[in-house]
């Protein structure tokens, strides 16, 4: 089989430095063209030492000629300028696939919402998808199985979830500044983050009369890492079996979601493509609590990317994605 | 004004040395007697470097009869273990005030529950406070205005809290050890944590048609530090200048109780004994979501043990207390 | 005794807040005034929650005159600009004391240099003193009994040092980013860091024919604290016992040097003015390892700035500053 | 070509997890046999739940007939353990080869000390490999090429190390407690660690007239990494470009060293291979100070493993090991 060359758009950011690194193990990706804003017409070893290349980082209007020839982009360009990017690509003539990881698409009817457990049918079939959120695929992945199965009560699910420092991007930032963060944890956007309609998108996808989502997200000290504590009220009595069943089910082809009899840890999943769900029923409120876990630069961000181009291309899914963390 | 002498049972663990470190800065209390098991013998610098000090840890037992002309104990003594001691101490004839820092007197109706900012009166009459643990005292102080104010939709109150490794002690464990820990987090003991109990009672004292409350408890790696994020349904259109008022109604005489505009971060309370709180009204779903914060090791427990001695003596209640973070 | 007023100015950065901290603890000295620069017209509590407090900070220009009223400045402003605008006060007319903790005047004859371990005398008959860098302070207390006894074989004496963010200050640099620092540890400034010339400067003081210092200092992922480890070659034979005396009769008279018998750790000294410092002497290679920890912001910069402010005024060198630690 | 069939023995541990790991990517090897002590009996994923595997552990003496037959055993055992236990399977007939991760027979004539860019010659020779400690490969890759070109001057080396807490292992422990830990940094066996004979032997090696080594490890708050510092004097003038042409030369055929233009940091290498090495000349004290840094458990320890076991079989020393490393 020839390598399939791709193109990261923004490669100078986390997202981008993950690609490069999952992509060096693919079977059958391969990097063609880098490209950065202001780090642009550097090397790779002087933007991301770990990734030990002297792969260039070049400037998108440059190359922009050659990126028409490329069959595969992923954008790792910042929400607000990614879309704008990709359209003026898409103008020109581009007729390969995209993925899109900023927030830009996912909300838009032209893309494909790429995450892979709950729409592959639709993946499979497109050329532009736009990856989610790594808030929306861990809280997603968590209760969809409920949602579809129509068991909730429909009361609002309460989502909290905490993030590592990686999930906002190398922008400085006083909050994420060393002395700032360590020992400590905070809430933030209470209520109002931007990845809730692109959840209930997905539940409204599973069953059009879903409940509300009340959602908390909170840094902790990590540097990677997310993990999301959802509570969804039932409407019916329930059991762990029953749920259990109705999970397996749900994710019976769905090789990156395990369920796991203790709540898992982020650091049990870091480095891994996985999430990780713990089912806990709660029978003195009818609720129950869900523990989902991923890497939110893997699960949450470059290996859905890659996973999602595997299905554009027809390769399995789990090609070049590791199901191990790197642990301790 | 003489120094009250004060025991510490239980010196050798991280309550006691706060207890020590606290009690080093207060006008009126003077450390009198240590005791501890299997370190006693030893002096304070083997354990417990930090605190600089040659004063020496002695065997329960043998200073059984001094213990009973001291003033004032604090029993910083396992879980299990402490209420034995205490009793047998108060059999031989101990007449003087005991505040208990384990969680086994907290539901027992011949001690006073000592949450200040609730519970002044009754603790101002007492001589045997059981001391709250951390994660009830964020949580309930946290919506105890709503829930005295009767604002409540009687469904679950979901709380989940994440804590620092200091509040499960120094009990070594492998899910403590450091390179499990760091960058890592976990959810545990849902639904069934014993600070349930404990709230609820709180709760029921303020009102008897309380609603149940469904708790989650994390670490997350921080030595210190609680975050308790707590939702609860309204049953009536609320605003939050309207939740404002309720809020600083019920906590004008508490000193320690400080609601902030901003979602306050654990790093922010660190070596203080207050507890900070922000509320977020979400109109959508008709519900509050309550961030509260505390250092477990002073507020959540031995800066309120501080507090509640002071109410026993009719002290100050901010003698020897700092409202000021060790920051960063 | 009525209370002396201080002011400082650039009190938005870490040594500013903890200057404020330990003021509020302080028997004599109060706040009177603070000043900032971009941040002024804010008050403490929005620039630092931590602090709890709504005094404003003010803009320099604006309360110069009556900057010149007040008997105590401490100067926490940046290097290369802090020396600039106290020479403005003192052209003005300026007549009280001034504590500088920039780099500036470190250097500069009419500044004495405020170690007060090495230089009590001085200090009390100064007005102007230049507060010394921590990694200075950890590194020269750590050497100075063995250079004023002269027992060093004049080879280069090995500084490697570690510093947690703060030292570096609220300054916004991807090298400080948590996500990047978390889990991290690296050398900078190998041989060319700015406390050289300052630590030479102690040690010719006190002998002229004091060796060269070779320094690397290293960031490792902490908040607070600094560890040093020097290795200085001895021209006799020597023992344990020996070193241990040379160093306790050299610091008999100071309060904040606490020699210790196992190599201490940077947390036990977190939050206290205390040096703890302990020797090893390797005999086969006729050296002395020397293990220095202190708290970056207390003994290496606030606290110091206290302990020389006492002296300024004659007051016990102790008071308001704490040995003990916050820990854990 | 076939899998190569390799057993691990004391799998439970943290060397074990990652050799398991990497094996679960190399092309030629494959796990077939894992043995535990306490965990004996158990799966994989309940002791390494990040490894994602229901694989089973075994008690040593049963599996112990089926060990005779596999052609490469790596020990993870404890040190003082290993090499009672695989010297019992040698005379019980094993024919194979072993490479033994432990201290216990690094100092052993009959086992090839297994630093490959040091020692490959005698490596691809040997069947028994003892595999060198962390601090050792970080500190010996550092200096070798000085020592063999003989350009130091007779004084001690000065080493000190930092390394984060899976070096010590999973044994709990007070000084691996998170709390304990967490912002904070401390030194340990100063001048008598075990690893120095280990360090010295391999000086030899290459220079019989070596200079003595002092080394000082520090434990800082990682999980993983190792940052050694040494400094070496030299007897004659040189100047940088001298040293690395002497450097790069004596590394030209080790993929796994690399040399930096800016002082690496131990988390660019977090689950790579690689040794990253950078030199400082300093002019005025005649010396040069080498940082370098590794992931203690793949360099120093389980990939370094891996490279010995390629050098064995004459696979391409890089056979399933990565130089891109997980960052952030």
């Amino acid at each position: 089989l020839a390598a399939i060359n791709v193109a990261i758009l923004g490669a100078s950011g986390y997202t981008g430095s993950e690609l490069i690194r999952l992509i060096s193990n693919h079977p059958y990706f391969r990097v063609s063209l880098l490209t950065a804003h202001s780090e642009s017409g550097k090397d790779l070893n002087e933007v991301h030492p770990h990734l030990h290349s002297t792969l260039p980082l070049k400037n998108f209007h440059e190359v922009k000629d050659q990126l028409l020839e490329v069959p595969l982009i992923f954008s790792c360009l910042p929400h607000q300028a990614s879309l704008t990017v990709l359209e003026e690509l898409l103008e020109s003539g581009y007729a390969g696939k995209i993925i899109d990881l900023s927030n830009d698409a996912r909300l838009n009817p032209k893309w494909q919402y790429g995450l892979p457990e709950l729409f592959h049918e639709g993946i499979v079939n497109s050329k532009l998808v736009a990856n989610p959120g790594c808030f929306a695929t861990a809280i997603a992945l968590g209760v969809a199985p409920l949602i579809a199965a129509n068991l909730f009560e429909k009361l609002p699910i309460i989502a909290n979830a905490l993030s590592g420092a990686s999930g906002a991007g190398k922008t400085l930032n006083s909050q994420f500044h060393f002395a700032n963060l360590y020992e400590s944890a905070f809430a933030y956007k209470i209520g109002t983050h931007q990845h809730v309609p692109e959840i209930e998108q997905s539940f409204s996808r599973l069953n059009s009369n879903f409940p509300p989502l009340l959602f908390t997200p909170h840094v902790v000290p990590m540097s990677r890492g997310i993990l999301a504590t959802t509570t969804i009220f039932l409407k019916t009595k329930s059991s762990l079996p029953e749920l259990h069943e109705v999970f397996d089910t749900f994710y019976k082809e769905s090789p990156f979601v395990s369920r796991t009899l203790v709540p898992p840890s982020t650091k049990e999943v870091r480095g891994s493509n996985l999430c990780k769900i713990h089912l806990n029923f709660n029978e003195r409120t009818q609720s129950v609590v869900i523990i989902s876990v991923i890497d939110n630069l893997i699960k949450g961000a470059s290996g859905q990317a890659i996973q999602n181009g595997n299905l554009l291309f027809n390769f399995s899914e789990e090609s070049g994605l590791s199901k191990l963390g790197l642990f301790p």
